[in-house]
């Protein structure tokens, strides 16, 4: 069949032979290639550190560098892999560099690479356990795994998700049918309840609110409740706005508590909201993304006091866990509350394995496919074991204290958070500004001098930052967090932040 | 740091020299591990045809061969791909065989394997165009190669999701907004508008019925309706439905069409459909999930008459388009609604980026991270080409006609629905009871015997079939749709199930 039997010049394999022919890459072409792939990447990952982390790019020149056309014909995989270097390579943002601070980092550790080429490659879906037995199997037992490693009872299952986003989501659909609303079945609309009112801090993550968006309640049922000093909910403020939703006819039906939040990772007292939610009969999600694997290490499992004590939790793998995106963890004590929100049960989808004791996760979850995630999980925590990751995170909360002494012992410099985690908040605050720092005009030549700081530090390439806005106003984050981030990386973002602060007027 | 000083004697790694020694493998060591893998995964591909598609597994079997504690200790790399060929590869069902006819195919084509390699190690979250530059700018490349392969006009743009769940329920987001409900920010609940309501035909996936229990329409918010002969949606019940719901004062929102419905393939008439969506001012989302990569075929479009009239449209690139698992594309004429049904700017996403026209694409759907799946797709599009992949969908639909001309011509077997794309809906019937096969004695008889003979085809381990329920009953479906099918696993599926049919007792 030819279709288009004049196609551009330029698209014109040069060895026809290694084209597709109409089939797919055989496998021993598929052994050569990927061979000459894993040559590619293993050189990227060995060059990582000596490219900029995020490298001098401007929006909207990269897209016009592709053809504007699909290719009609096949091309030579040396003219792809030649662009990967050439338009591919170039135009990232280096998560895997280790000199990222910036968001909260995800690191594809080597293992985890390992299990995305074979999730690949073997080509599952278990959405249902007859697509996939052991993607199915395998998803049961690495989640236990995990939460044994957490410290939880075996009273939490759960399932694995893509994001933290799904994984809030899902919890909070399951929470609207715990409550006996059941609006899976007959939806929001015409009902006699009024305005279902979920309760998290105003610190809380956005996909709180988009989760609330998304599932028919919007940004209107969230009540963002107060924050203490330390960026950490006013529980007092919590049963008071409960109570005064409850006065007015309003209906509650869940709390969110964050271990680790986003702008300054502040912890949430779970084991006081806790006993607020069982007397109130919310549901309560704990939004442990960031922080949850800090909780593999017994010693430092203070700031979950009380988190098995929620409905269901959320910590992401692919965050300080070093396992690619993407890989979040929905733990719950309520499963039968996610089934409910989700099974439906056409015939395409019935199988004989159903009188079983089978569980199809599809059921679980918003959507009807699913990678094999737990694939790479279980590589990665193979061969890592639990104790050399437990190393790595607290090696990272040392530094990021290490850094915090920095910043707090240089009377230039003003630390804006507790460092609970891995997390430092700061600003450049020279000394002499230190008693005026609130006044209005000072504190915009703050937030201006910290922006130019920030760009400054992040241009020169060897280290990535990203900020947020505390009470203080502009605020730079230092997130450590990748897996091969050194004590070296992190001296080298002071270095550069006292360098650069010296050249900018504030 | 040694929290758990006496692990399980198993679990102590027998080359420590390969463990990880407090952080990551590094890039040689990630290589050669690297090689081994691919050398695994070239080896399964060459055998893959050699195995059972749907392995002899006992649901629940699998689960207690894994310890039932995580590792403390890591573990070598021999270990662990040890245990991926005994108990990983025996307990998958082999969607890469050849003679996988169940669902809809999904094939992960070996460029498609090379770029999850790459993703996986690149460690990209297109999120913000910041967090990946070439993650997002690709995206929108790719998004209009495939818009174009389509046929659509360039009003059309669009991003990249997971699965058709997330897309159908991202539309039907974006729905809600343009319907002017303000959802987003004000939520369903105690609104002064009641019951919104979603049309689609009862041979619609269940997907959509799960995006409106997700967003809080409800189940109830569903229209199912009914179908003609051809198993495609009646249209004046269309109309009249939707005139009966504005007189009771509920509220129209979406339409959804189906070209290739689930069950049985079949198409609604788009064309008819998008006057009515027009005049009634209501979102029509085209649910091509399955066939949509048939339009890249110019003599093949006429099924898809009408839909550049839709205001969303969503096709799946991981099934007839044999890209790895998992990537949806949603093509819409209507960002701007999906971006109010899910923007939110909280300050640490905010980036100095913002000032320029930069797309953030996790404004437009309901998660915050995202994959860079752009990348798989430009490399597998490169490699093969649109020609190539016509000539492979083309000769699956040719497969199945061949197949739907056997089950024709045998008077024992009967073809229960037209076969427009590559699945054929069919049943064994003995000649016999043509007469009596509505009878619903005869009825249960052939159910029973149909299920049989499916298991019974099943069990060979040649190819793997699934079933549906169409109005005469159990219907075997044989889809066509896996790369690498070829004409004598059609010709052995149909050997298979004469052969059986012979053995099961009607």
């Amino acid at each position: 069949m030819s279709l288009d039997p004049d196609p551009p010049a330029e698209l014109v394999p040069s060895e026809r032979a290694t084209g597709p022919g109409g089939g797919d890459m055989d496998p021993e072409a598929f052994r050569d290639a990927a061979h000459r792939v894993v040559d590619l990447l293993a050189d990227y990952l060995a060059s990582v550190e000596g490219r900029a982390v995020f490298p001098p790019i401007e929006p909207g020149s990269i897209a016009p560098r592709f053809p504007a056309a699909p290719p009609e014909r096949g091309e030579p995989l040396d003219a792809i892999l030649a662009d990967v270097e050439r338009l591919i390579i170039p135009n990232l943002t280096h998560w895997q560099h280790p000199g990222f601070f910036a968001y909260f980092s995800t690191t594809a550790s080597g293992p985890g690479i390992l299990g995305e080429l074979l999730t690949a490659g073997l080509g599952q879906n278990p959405m249902l356990w007859r697509t996939s037995p052991v993607g199915t199997e395998l998803e049961g037992v690495v989640v236990d795994w995990l939460r044994q490693a957490l410290g939880l009872p075996d009273t939490f299952d759960g399932l694995i998700t893509d994001t933290a986003s799904t994984s809030s989501l899902t919890a909070l659909a399951a929470a609207r049918e715990a409550a006996g609303l059941d609006v899976a079945a007959r939806g929001l609309s015409g009902r006699d309840f009024d305005a279902p009112r979920v309760y998290a801090s105003e610190q809380a993550h956005s996909s709180i609110e988009k989760a609330c968006m998304t599932l028919g309640l919007g940004r209107a049922s969230v009540v963002k409740i107060p924050t203490d000093v330390d960026y950490a909910i006013d529980v007092v403020a919590l049963e008071r706005a409960i109570a005064d939703d409850r006065a007015a006819g309003r209906t509650p039906v869940a709390i969110v508590a964050t271990i680790g939040t986003t702008s300054s990772t502040a912890v949430d007292p779970v084991d006081a909201i806790a006993p607020i939610a069982e007397r109130e009969r919310l549901w309560l999600h704990v939004d442990a993304a960031y922080a949850g694997p800090v909780a593999l290490i017994p010693e430092r499992r203070a700031a979950f006091a009380g988190w098995e004590r929620a409905d269901s939790i959320v910590f992401n793998p692919h965050k300080w866990l070093f396992v690619p995106f993407d890989a979040s963890v929905l733990l719950t004590r309520r499963m039968d509350a996610l089934h409910r929100a989700f099974s439906l049960h056409p015939e395409y989808l019935r199988t004989l394995d159903r009188t079983s004791p089978v569980r199809d996760y599809n059921e679980y979850q918003p959507q009807l496919g699913r990678r094999f995630r737990a694939l790479k999980l279980w590589i990665h925590l193979r061969w890592f074991g639990l104790d050399a990751l437990r190393e790595r995170i607290d090696a990272h909360i040392v530094m990021a204290q290490r850094f915090a002494g920095w910043v707090d012992d240089d009377p230039d410099w003003q630390r804006l958070a507790p460092v609970p985690f891995g997390t430092v908040c700061f600003r450049y605050r020279p000394a002499p500004l230190a008693a005026t720092a609130d006044r209005p005009d000072v504190r915009d030549r703050l937030d201006r001098a910290n922006e130019a700081l920030m760009a400054a530090v992040n241009a020169t390439g060897d280290v990535f930052l990203s900020h947020t806005r505390l009470r203080d106003g502009f605020t730079i984050r230092l997130a450590v967090g990748n897996l091969r981030t050194e004590d070296r990386h992190v001296e080298r973002a002071w270095e550069l932040l006292c360098r650069e602060a010296a050249r900018i007027p504030v």
